[in-house]
């Protein structure tokens, strides 16, 4: 499998990735080396990564796995552990788990002494294909994710399919949603053939993915123009996932469940503003209402969610910006939606 | 007086820095413009600054002033501010204040919402000369001084002399020794003139220390190799910074007070092993002890400070790197210092 190449980093793949991982090590000067583990990847990954990888590791230092957790409250316990086992300017810090842990990693190494070394090695499908690709790092602020953070490179990201046989179908089908992104936004063919494989886990679907991932990411590092488009389904999914993570009454969901239902909601939006056909936008609600349970919101939750989104990032002079469809494969950024379309897209969502 | 050209930024004096502030606004589309006080610069320099500088604010966020203050907990205040308050990624931050405040507000600015704009408008003599010049920003973690930060520079620093009227002597004093630094380190000329000036606080002053600093920060932007040696006097400085911080027994030392002592110490140690003349070094000690009270510290305070430097971000692999002195204005970086020589060095400053 092939490696990836990208400005200051490398994406490696499979028997690459060992191979690079222990002759990037062997040329370095580390002063010393942690890994960052939860109990989960502590549990299932660390025995296939000491087994497989054999680097030596300095000290281990375990986080509490979940969204909950990716705070400013963790990073001070990491920051803590890593002062008090002497970490510096020159050590080096391997994350080892999900999105959660490689953006609090990242974020938490980037900011240590004004920034040390690190390196991904994503152990969902997820993080696979998104989080630990592109250089964004960071943490929630109460209900606001990501809203603390910093662009900033890992050294390398290496990626092993094989932790994907630890996943949970719930896991896996959460990354699938941001795969299935990949192809709606830059690629129809990757979209058709992706719907219709149940083996969208495979090596050659992940290099696929982050292939494309990262060529939008080159053009446009820091989200000035073209990298916006990997925010679709983002607008809405984000604030779902915020209210859903907050609301007792609501069944936490993950990143990808919270953004396949913003990528219905919002090709609603794009046949409404920009043309998407009838057609695509049922061929989209039909695939990921065939991978997704539909959620049952009330007016309730969708005022609270239309709230939140006020909050959201990526809103700017309290205007929402929305990535939409023009077609598969096809997006345009910076749209604005007139607030009576977003309830009537929650109607299209329920139907 | 002349602007101060910079890789990414400009430092401007005085009515350049007034013009050039209104310029910026005026060319620039803010979402919103956040100014960054504490108790004590809200009163005594947020009315010159209104009078002076006349640009439209939108909110006031104020902070408790201080070192002890320096920490994620007034962060998280300030971020959960700013998100209050419609922050968003095309809101501008400018710190009023001293070094306290212009070091945490730029490391807000760089980790909301993945960084957005700041100025900064040092208020004391130590910022002008050293916190706002060099992108520098972070918090304390407990004991540590800077031990969580970013490097990232600010979109402007302005210079007001002016706000120096509004300073405690003792305050003034202490940027005094940050100046005199830049001679030891630099520019030995310089070093004359300044030990042997009371007015070390004017305009002219004031600029050829942000020179210097800048001239090496300039070559050395990630402190790689030559920006080490503005840490001469900070390695032992620091430690001694945090004790006192720490220690209920022990007066609070202001920045500048510390590495004044710093200085004479590591004087000391450039003496014994890089071949400072003897007469620098008394000179050294002279010049500082005259503006500078000596301390007294006793056995056990010596022991906990030279745990302390176990931690200080500067260390590596365990070994405790200096910036010494060759001559007065040479400076040499990574010396290695034996255990028993810093014992010897803080003899020499009882004498």
């Amino acid at each position: 499998m092939d490696s990836v190449a990208s400005h200051s980093y490398e994406v490696h793949l499979e028997a690459l990735a060992q191979a690079a991982l222990q002759q990037y090590i062997a040329k370095s000067s580390y002063s010393k080396i942690f890994l960052m583990v939860d109990e989960n990847t502590k549990k299932y990954c660390l025995p296939i990564f000491e087994e497989k990888i054999g680097v030596q590791i300095d000290q281990i230092l375990e986080i509490q796995s979940g969204e909950a957790n990716k705070n400013i409250t963790t990073c001070v316990k990491v920051w803590d552990a890593l002062s008090k086992n002497d970490g510096d300017r020159k050590s080096l810090l391997i994350n080892l788990g999900g999105g959660v842990l490689t953006d609090l990693g990242g974020f938490v190494a980037s900011t240590f002494q004004r920034g040390i070394d690190f390196i991904n090695i994503p152990t969902t499908l997820l993080a696979m294909v998104d989080a630990s690709i592109g250089g964004k790092t960071g943490v929630d602020l109460g209900p606001l994710k990501n809203q603390i953070g910093v662009i900033n490179q890992p050294k390398m990201v290496l990626i092993f399919p094989e932790f994907l046989k630890t996943l949970e179908p719930r896991q896996r089908t959460s990354g699938y949603a941001e795969m299935l992104k990949h192809g709606l936004i830059r690629d129809a063919v990757y979209w058709n053939s992706l719907r219709n494989t149940n083996d969208y886990g495979d090596a050659a679907c992940v290099q696929k993915s982050i292939s494309i991932k990262n060529d939008i990411v080159m053009q446009d590092p820091t989200e000035k123009g073209v990298r916006k488009i990997l925010n679709f389904g983002h607008t809405l999914g984000h604030a779902i996932e915020s209210y859903c993570l907050e609301s007792p009454q609501r069944k936490t969901l993950l990143h990808g469940e919270a953004i396949a239902i913003g990528m219905i909601l919002e090709a609603y939006l794009s046949h409404e503003l920009k043309g998407l056909p009838r057609l695509s936008l049922e061929e989209i609600k039909d695939t990921f209402l065939k991978h997704f349970e539909r959620v049952d919101f009330d007016g309730h939750d969708i005022d609270s969610i239309l709230k939140l989104l006020r909050y959201d990032k990526k809103n700017s002079h309290g205007n929402i910006n929305f990535v939409l469809l023009q077609a598969i494969g096809e997006a345009v950024i910076d749209v604005k939606v007139p607030d009576n379309l977003l309830l009537k897209a929650f109607a299209y969502y329920k139907e």
